[in-house]
């Protein structure tokens, strides 16, 4: 009876245990020895119980080459869902690889927000060139949505709404949803609106189902009912759908008036998205893809090295100073590496924390300072502990105490700074209006490196010399 | 008329704009103010208002003091579900403070799914004094459900479901429906089994109420259905709804028999916590939060400073063989941070890449030497830059067209091995079943400075001396 349905799993063409989900390499085989043949029936045959997500990893996983004859000979069987499970860098090469009837007719199948998100990064009259193949009322729906800002809730959001009058008891919601023909493909909520056509409360479709027709919806409105503004970022949109355990929320503009509605799915893939990015933005990576040329690559990842280029020459020039005494004793730029290495993971533990923490809101005006302290502490406590270590480490290395004393202390300042620049300096970016993963890192690490290179060949200086 | 509902925003009493969401510090203070009062009709009114996950982080953001005076105080109106909302570190905490017939009552009023997650971490004994508080029926549903693996889908799953027989019309689900009064608290799905309880399909409820009475259940059923292994991992159920963007999904046992089921907002869940792990570990934090003691996060951290404290000595065991080039060219000392750092940062936007595609099932047997060759080829690319760009610094600063020649090979060498490293080793730790992102980190930076370190002062020693 599964075969009916696209069902996905089990299924013996995917790994199981660990690799649940993960694509089998053989299917992949499969499918490229049909592209390579030619044999479109039998490429059929392998796509078809493949979800749209799955085949756009696919299509995401083969080389350039492979990927348009794939497209090529998969021809009126691509499905529009496909295009927008793809990755945004390949989407345009797929587009150019459709004939344009293909792409007219997989376009048209898809709803309105899908079509929005799939144009809104192309050039104009590329843009145009496919609006232009949609029927009427789906080109005005997609413009409109177009008019509101990027990564906005009014892009995010679908215009297709189930709602109902304030005044309706259950009877009459579910006649008008039996009779209505311009509901959402996918729906859970009935949204309740005044007059004026303001959302007033959400009843989810299984109170309607199991109420009395005569029961009034206002009497069973669900308890947590949340609105969001059109012009949300869609970032707040995705914190707010997780942290209120919301299933589908109304949008509405600046008169609070309902404009269309945002379900969890979307709000889900927001978030799957902004934690890659913030992932991503702390390694220094700010943008780019696995399917990304090298010199696309190359170019992304540059700025980010240059920065750090830059801030690695001002921790150099704090050597440079002491270039006399460690022309006297080595040893201490044998241990340099070490003294860097630690505070700047130290700082990198710190700054990590700082940035999740800002970034779920658990970082506030009201615990800043217990924090930066709890962080400081903690610098204190393993400094400390380190110093010991690698005092001992020094000391029986160099056979020198003093040079063990230099290191020890050096290690107890610079994980005491790695706390608290760790800690301070996300939260003053934030402050400032700047994403702090993409920016602390470097920071950080300039300053811990600068202050740990002075601590150590400072106090080197005055104890050894 | 949104005084009925418990309505979030816009709300004078949270901030807009950039901080939407955030609870506003002057909510905190008022709160704070009526604690310190000990006003309890105060607190209650200006509780009443938020939602249990936002009073959740008021207890999370103020110290243990008042924490413990906030939860007495607020006593018989504590709610279950700020239990649930809470972070793990407190709950055992919070649980205390609360008086044992208010800690009953609350837990009473949880589903069933969310009492298994608040007692899952606790002790036998604690345990058992919670569940002695529950119905017989939920009682044992707890049970059982902390009979399956942790972090599986029996754990995440109600056992509650809605579900009709496979050859059901429309008419017959829905006069079920009004008639059951044991379905979920919030379900969107009608689950169609078969004759041996083998979930075959899902019909969501805006079909059923879209659709006259005669028509097949079967006639309706989604496009896409999924059922998910009781025993499977958590993270691959939260990849699995968001890869195929489903609303909701029956569990099934060894027998393929329906179980529960799970729904995407306990998915979202898992996948933002598997993102915050994730993100934490590639900083080297493996657990902990924001209000852990400091002795506590200090533990936390030690282990993985010291494995960096060992790798940070095998570089600079490397530096140690080239002493004798060093005392004589002290600018190599000056200029050493300079290559490590460098290769550090190009391995880490490297590893991190890997690490998110490899999560994200992006990175798989078909494309990874693809992905490796890429890697290396943007350290070329970048390596090529940055020698130039180096080793012209290198050159006006110590007047050394040598040393400039040997910093710009050594540039090359670090982002090149950087690339490779950071894409190798990722994927060799996934293949041994380790997750990559607790242990690349470490290991990339050990080859980057070995490799670097050496080239740098290898080359310096043949070409200076």
């Amino acid at each position: 009876m599964s075969q009916d349905t696209n069902k996905i799993t089990p299924d013996p063409d995917f790994d199981t245990d660990d690799n649940a989900y993960k694509l089998a390499p053989k299917v992949i085989s499969a499918i490229l020895y049909a592209v390579e043949n030619q044999d479109q029936a039998l490429l059929a045959e392998l796509m078809e119980p493949l979800h749209a997500a799955d085949i756009a990893d696919i299509l995401e996983q083969i080389n350039t080459f492979d990927r348009r004859r794939l497209v090529q000979l998969y021809d009126r069987e691509f499905d529009g869902e496909i295009l927008s499970e793809l990755d945004e860098s390949l989407r345009e090469e797929v587009m150019l690889a459709l004939k344009p009837h293909v792409l007219a007719e997989a376009v048209r199948e898809l709803e309105s927000d899908d079509v929005v998100d799939l144009v809104e990064d192309l050039d104009e009259p590329q843009q145009e060139a496919i609006l232009e193949h949609l029927e009427d009322a789906d080109r005005v729906a997609v413009e409109q949505a177009l008019a509101y800002p990027e990564e906005s809730a009014g892009r995010l959001m679908q215009r297709a709404v189930a709602m109902a009058p304030d005044h309706w008891n259950v009877g009459q919601c579910i006649d008008y949803l039996r009779k209505s023909d311009d509901l959402p493909e996918q729906f859970y909520h009935v949204i309740m609106v005044d007059p004026r056509m303001r959302p007033v409360g959400n009843v989810t479709l299984g109170r309607i189902m199991g109420s009395r027709r005569d029961v009034l919806l206002k009497d069973i409105l669900e308890d947590v009912f949340q609105t969001i503004p059109v012009t949300q970022d869609e970032e707040d949109v995705a914190y707010a759908f997780n942290q209120y355990h919301l299933i589908s929320a109304p949008v509405v503009d600046e008169d609070d008036r309902l404009v269309g509605v945002i379900t969890i799915d979307d709000a889900m893939a927001v978030l799957d998205e902004e934690h890659e990015e913030d992932i991503l933005r702390l390694a220094g990576v700010s943008e780019g893809s696995l399917t990304d040329t090298v010199s696309e690559t190359a170019r992304q990842r540059f700025p980010w090295l240059a920065v750090n280029l830059l801030t690695a020459i001002v921790a150099s020039l704090v050597i440079a100073q002491f270039e006399v005494t460690i022309e006297k004793f080595v040893a201490l730029a044998v241990l340099m590496p070490i003294v860097a290495s630690m505070g700047g993971n130290a700082g990198t533990q710190s700054l990590t924390v700082a940035v999740r923490a800002l970034a779920t809101k658990d970082l506030t005006g009201s615990n800043v300072w217990r924090v930066i302290r709890r962080e400081a502490l903690v610098g204190l406590l393993n400094g400390l502990a380190f110093a010991i270590l690698m005092g001992g480490i020094g000391v029986l290395w160099f056979g020198s105490f003093q040079l063990g004393y230099v290191i020890a202390v050096a290690m107890v300042v610079n994980l005491v700074v790695a706390g608290l620049a760790g800690t301070m300096v996300p939260v003053v970016l934030d402050k400032l209006g700047v994403d702090p993963a993409l920016a602390s890192g470097t920071f950080v690490t300039t300053v811990t490196d600068v202050l740990g290179f002075f601590a150590f060949l400072g106090l080197a200086t005055i104890v050894l010399l």
